[in-house]
């Protein structure tokens, strides 16, 4: 209970970079984005695999791909300044995000992005 | 821990009537046709459904539905001989089974099928 000297860490995460105003208008937009072409991707595949519908089987394959999906975008899609470095790692690396989308980012954020996607590809490969 | 005189109660269901050969195979040809009809229903909606997915909500319905149909179905389709009049019940409640699919069955299941499918037309209607 003594008091230090130096300043107590009180928030966890003041190492992290800030998003400036425009840094964060360039981020939604290419998180709406990925978001959008991903799930009208899935709906694309859901339609195929509901048209190709033989037997009952096929009904629930259909079911595990959508709750398995769901569950996916769910973890993926995390709109907190903290996991966006990652957020965006995950999608430069699953081609979902052209880095041309992230143009206007400040180095502080880009290279952690870049980072995390080498990680993921690296991570994959191994 | 005394013998009591009477013929003790040994199996739960010794009451319930018991099933001949050719009974059981009526039964299993009905409880099989509406099974099939009804998954039938299931797929035809599902692709429907489908078709008409325009945005990501309309998937999580159909997710949704899927689910729900399924969970029916298992709950629904209990193929023992203690759970079939109360099966058939339903069913006949339900108009996925035609009574006239049970004839050949004696009257000691029919009686209750169709108690069983009258008092589910009463509870729903009340």
């Amino acid at each position: 209970m003594s008091s230090p000297s130096a300043t107590p860490n009180r928030y966890p995460y003041q190492n992290e970079p800030t998003w400036s105003k425009s840094e964060k208008a360039i981020a939604r937009t290419a998180f709406d984005a990925a978001l959008k072409r991903e799930l009208q991707e899935i709906m694309q595949e859901a339609k195929q695999m509901a048209n190709q519908v033989n037997e009952p089987a096929d009904l629930w394959d259909l079911e595990y791909y959508l709750t398995e999906r769901r569950k996916e975008i769910d973890r993926k899609y995390d709109y907190r300044y903290s996991q966006l470095t990652q957020v965006f790692g995950r999608l430069l690396c699953e081609k979902r995000l052209g880095e041309e989308e992230l143009g206007g980012l400040r180095e502080d954020k880009l290279k952690p992005i870049r980072s995390f996607a080498k990680f993921l590809a690296e991570d994959t490969a191994a």
